[in-house]
């Protein structure tokens, strides 16, 4: 039996999930608080890195104990874990919800799919209340726009060699990845886009973006989107749309951990 | 010919808007802004006061010269203020649209009414995007609770003395409000109170919310609401609710401005 946490964060003032000596992680908050919570330490697993700057509301992260003899699941009941957790947590991360699983989950090699959201705050000022927490674009989107972009969008749908949309200098030798679904849709003054794949390479959601974008401008059709897929080059994609509007936002496992919180 | 600004602001870290020796205000960033853009030191003149850790989205505020030497509007065109102040004001304080009025326009005596928004974020655990910007309930309520509270936000509708929904100890002796229109609505995990009308007593629609909020625990009915507003005395009321979830987002004029932002 392994305890996994959900988690949200604002990751404005963090340098990513994963733990970085002399730097604010989520990781290293999360270490401080399990100690907090249950008296002893705890190796904290995630179900993968964010990058410096980037939220999540879905995030998965696995506690065990770091010395055997300590139980987990500890004496504090699985509904009750982010209660307790939280009042450790500083408020910019919070659990909001724990399950108990079997000794066979693994927190990143179970993901069967992940699911990101892409904030846009399209709005001819910027706004207090999205700084550090969407991209600002203050030219008007129009509703043709917001189409264009969703239908270059569906072309990234399928799976495919996503070469272009890797960070340059990335390690990762097989880039071939299945996107499950990809949209873009207006909601009130934001354009949000949802993206859902088997995985993730480097930038990849942040350089579809920064692609979308020149959809949205003119600059590319569907069949450029396509074209710029087939290219495998990095150069033939738009540029990587900064952390501040991405979130991921679900995690899917089969089967979906069974979510405590009360 | 008059020059008004409407504003954004996340107030968390402010003591209201009005100005206050030695304490972070809205009013104060604001004098700073516009001095530094225009060049010379101006007067500001507030819609209302709101109280430290409230916000708004549709605050207004007017400027003018102190010294009469000293032209406003100046040589910015107004389309093009709120790009000019935004690069003075901290990320926290955004002017959204500004707008030439007559010199008979008075941002506080000229309102014709007020809306404001109270945001209750209703879920289990708390969130990292809602700190300081929304009162955290996490026992759930029921679609029965929200359309209850919503038929009791409807006794406020109407010309009434809102003393029992005044701070004791106001100064206030005229009482007398009419509120427009009040409802209850779920959007997503948030529970939103809206409400208008042509003036607000101090504290007047956070007590309403912690009201609305007994409301919803079964304590009170509609009829209750209204004995309530009858009775005239403030312990009659429930609770004033916490400042985190109240947004100031529109005010109405007659006629409107002509915002502008480009």
């Amino acid at each position: 039996m392994k305890t996994i946490l959900k988690l949200a964060y604002d990751g404005t003032p963090y340098r990513g999930f994963q733990y970085q000596p002399h730097q604010p992680t989520v990781q290293h908050e999360l270490c401080i608080a399990a100690e907090a919570a249950f008296g002893f330490p705890c190796n904290i697993t995630g179900c993968s890195r964010t990058d410096s700057g980037v939220h999540a509301t879905g995030f998965v992260a696995m506690l065990e104990a770091k010395d055997p003899a300590d139980v987990l699941p500890a004496s504090i009941p699985t509904g009750k874990l982010p209660r307790v957790m939280n009042t450790h947590l500083p408020p910019d991360i919070a659990v909001c919800a724990a399950a108990v699983v079997g000794d066979d989950f693994h927190p990143r090699y179970s993901v069967k799919s992940k699911k990101y959201s892409y904030i846009i705050y399209n709005s001819p000022a910027r706004s207090p209340f999205y700084k550090g927490r969407a991209l600002w674009l203050p030219h008007s989107l129009t509703d043709d726009a917001v189409s264009r972009m969703s239908e270059c969008a569906e072309r990234f749908v399928g799976t495919h060699d996503f070469t272009s949309f890797m960070a340059a200098g990335s390690k990762i030798t097989d880039a071939v990845r299945t996107v499950i679904s990809a949209s873009v849709m207006r909601l009130d003054d934001t354009v949000v886009f949802t993206v859902r794949a088997d995985g993730f390479l480097y930038n990849m959601v942040r350089i579809m973006v920064g692609t979308l974008l020149d959809t949205a401008a003119g600059k590319l059709s569907p069949d450029d989107i396509s074209a710029i897929i087939e290219a495998r080059e990095r150069s033939r994609a738009g540029t990587t749309a900064p952390p501040d509007g991405l979130y991921l936002t679900q995690v899917y496992y089969d089967p979906m951990p069974e979510w405590q919180c009360n």
